[in-house]
């Protein structure tokens, strides 16, 4: 898995109906890089690191069998920042 | 999710039967970027930004159980611009 | 999908049984670029611009269920130049 | 499959169920390389070489049917060193 | 498929028991390049051109159903140099 910072969220009105109501965040990998959505089981809040799960193992992790995700927020890291590594 | 803007339609007159014939959208991930080809079961226009899954996931999305795709569209983002990030 | 460019062919006469003996294709994705190679179910000639699927989608867009591939051209586009993007 | 050091564990109290209490360690590619965590059913020690299994398989690997993995530590390498490639 | 050339084995004493006793061989694909480990159904030998397969199809292509591998040599080139492509 890879760590992530959660940056805001994106709102998505028309989209497939699997998809359902779940949240989508914004993420980045390191401060300024580009973005990409994550489906959001934990409940974030901006400004969190994050564990993200991709692969089909993706689909699962969001709770709901074979939802359409290919990148799921599973964990909040207790402490991290950019320079941990 | 990647967030991808789209660009054009490709046509695919011999393809294997398994396609059949869903939209298949060009699309770029930055300005003038590598076009990639996703399968379009939202209805996209060029100019929207879009989220596609990709991975094992791209498959049912598209609305048809194990359709040979490995980037589908699953949402169009009600407000984005590559500078929103 | 990724777009490709079919360069030629491989042989491998030693391999796994599952493979049987769907036709190997050279395929590269810029002039010059890296060969990747790709299961052949569609007919193709050197110099067709094809579309790939990736991902487990690849397994059974070869038209045999569980075929051991991660490259499969779905389909040929029907106009496509480098510089059509 | 590819080798990774292992370079510590990081915690995740605020995580989705089903990932229940496995280790994950922090790995790294390259000496100072950007860091993944990778779940580990072999009991690894910092500093250990070992071998990560992505993909679909990463799921099963940790000894859970559908296990949200998508890197999951496999083996550990009984001699290697960065230079041994 | 990728291709790689072998370039040598690794040895993984301790290692999860779906691993069993199939051979590990480092690849490369392109002189120098960083080693990844693939799992070798075929029997290779140091020196031989490769195709492997990725994805989920990594796992069966060992020809042990669910086998944990996202890395599986399917073939030996009969003929190829880097120079080849």
């Amino acid at each position: 898995m890879k760590i992530w910072r959660v940056t805001g969220t994106v709102v998505s009105t028309n989209r497939i109906a699997m998809m359902d109501y779940m949240p989508l965040l914004l993420v980045e990998d390191k401060p300024g890089g580009s973005p990409m959505v994550a489906v959001d089981p934990v409940g974030c809040r901006k400004g969190d690191f994050v564990l993200c799960c991709g692969s089909s193992a993706a689909r699962d992790a969001t709770g709901t069998k074979g939802y359409p995700s290919d990148l799921t927020i599973v964990g909040i890291l207790d402490k991290w920042d950019w320079e941990s590594k």
